[in-house]
């Protein structure tokens, strides 16, 4: 088995169908996963087959594509209609990540500007084919603007996967540092665990050393030995949401790599998209996802824990501004006022 | 299978031979190893058949009575040497936990006092088996001195295992959090997973669920969301080493939840006897073990990671004195300036 992901996009549209990479297979083989049916891409969104924010609203509008080609309504009226009961499928099967939120509602102006069902159809399954498209550029953008922040022989901690894995291609957090590294400076990348679901050992990991990086992995318990010892210049991560205050919801586990590089004085940047910053809520008011306690208790078949023991498993938590030294987007890098900076992203747009 | 192994003790001396609760099995399998030999004791500390400070201080003290055992000296001089062999095996399995260091030491401080061969393998037996009467009953007295450290309705979070299953029986940090309930309050536990060997959730979450708490197991990754969304009163934790300065050698991650604990003011508390405490050794000079990389990269036989990713997997972390509300000993509470406290638990002695 020799699986090469990162030369392949992690979710793309071929023949009228949505193929993507079963992410938790990964990293002992490589396998590709065809589907048809919006439900069925509802179902890969809700059981990790696909992750990471750009990733699932890229798959959230192929979902939609699909729906519209499923669809044998004749009328407008109907076919949005059946567009709208996919949407509500889709963006219920996680509830933070914005860009889902986002992705489809874009997917749905577009149905919405047409009158005749079979232009409906196609300008649906043509706007997101351009969104993957669209998105890889992004982060190459927003690599670019991010590789000014690091130097040559830095050591890059890196949370969960923000890489080709979580995007259509070419990563976020990880885009910012293979920026970096194709700016010609040398770095190296130290990847944590990001248990439960081990996002940094299956995915990072892989697609790094993939990519002849210079990766080493940590459990996500040697964080503060490393910055303690030295070992770590600077963090980049992802997000699943922004909110215009500047905190951010990413992986669970986030908060606390945060808190540990202010402590050691490391400058800890988040690298997302303007598709991840939700103006509208405030943090107070962001769902925080908790998922099954099996995540928890095992790794695959494997039981590590006693029978029915409670458990405590939120996907994501929030890091406040204050613990952020910068936001990584493709307009630029917004800096603390982050109230102000954030919305001059915005107006750049 | 119904394990019962806290009605049980971790490491017991039974006709002459070395008896233990083989905790790589755990929580699946209760399964107890005999050793006549010390060098398979020896093993089994290194393979982490037992481990916890507390535990291995009384395993290595059994394993010098064995050696004494079989040991065919007819003299005191070749009997000494024969137990300085076996000395510098049982040391060199782990070099972080100063227990181990301390029983052994006070073993052959026993050996030397007698002249006769016979007169000194009885002895040395007969210590041995003290010292792992005296582990309970001191864990008993921290436990006591520590209760009244927490109120009524408190939950207590903690890291890794310092359970019955890291002493002879009853525990350091969990001995506080059982006496606390013993003295009548009602006290719920958060315990960390502890990747990557798990001993959160392999040894404290079966330990306390075994025993009627009410416990709840998080990834190591949820300690900061745990914390900021108000789940946790207090922190307890046992340790490997302290020194007189008051810095605190752990299982990796406790560093972190030390941090996260202060910044959300939340009480952070170590319990261990004064046989942890190293008089001698600076910070500084305190070696960190260093072990394989296959503990993070799956397990069990399932693989979590690329093949040959570099790993970085210290079993401790050292917690700097300014993190610590309290030592909890036997000998009563050390608080800040812990230089001058802990002395003074040495004086009472």
């Amino acid at each position: 088995m020799n699986p090469k992901a990162s030369s392949l996009r992690t979710v793309e549209w071929l023949d009228n169908k949505v193929v993507m990479i079963d992410q938790t297979k990964l990293p002992n083989e490589l396998i590709f996963v065809e589907y048809n049916d919006y439900n069925q891409v509802a179902n890969a969104i809700k059981t990790l087959i696909v992750r990471g924010a750009p990733a699932i609203g890229v798959s959230g509008a192929f979902g939609l594509a699909l729906a519209a080609l499923q669809s044998d309504a004749r009328t407008k009226d109907q076919l949005i209609l059946d567009l709208e009961k996919a949407q509500k499928i889709l963006f219920e099967t996680r509830p933070t990540a914005v860009n889902l939120k986002w992705g489809l509602d874009k997917i749905m102006q577009v149905a919405r500007q047409y009158d005749d069902p079979v232009e409906i159809r196609k300008s649906v399954v043509e706007a997101a084919k351009k969104m993957a498209d669209d998105d890889i550029q992004i982060n190459k953008t927003m690599g670019k603007n991010g590789s000014v922040l690091f130097e040559n022989n830095d050591t890059i901690m890196t949370h969960c996967n923000a890489g080709a894995l979580a995007t259509v291609a070419y990563g976020t957090a990880l885009g910012v540092i293979r920026a970096t590294k194709e700016s010609g400076k040398n770095v190296k990348v130290i990847a944590t665990e990001t248990r439960p679901v081990q996002q940094g050992s299956r995915l990072t990991a892989f697609e790094l050393k993939h990519d002849g990086f210079d990766v080493s992995l940590i459990p996500d318990t040697a964080v503060g030995y490393s910055m303690a010892n030295g070992l770590v210049d600077k963090v980049v991560v992802g997000a699943d949401r922004i909110v215009k205050t500047g905190h951010v919801f990413n992986k669970i586990g986030t908060y606390q790599v945060a808190t540990m590089a202010k402590q050691h004085g490391i400058p800890f940047y988040v690298a997302a998209p303007l598709s991840t910053i939700d103006l509208e809520s405030k943090f107070e008011d962001v769902i925080i996802e908790m998922r099954k306690g099996t995540e928890v208790t095992g790794i695959g078949d494997k039981k590590t824990a006693p029978d029915d023991v409670d458990v405590i498993n939120p996907a994501f938590d929030m890091t406040p501004p204050e613990l952020i030294s910068g936001i990584i987007t493709e307009k630029g890098v917004a800096q603390s006022p982050y109230e102000e900076s954030i919305s001059k992203l915005f107006e750049a747009n």
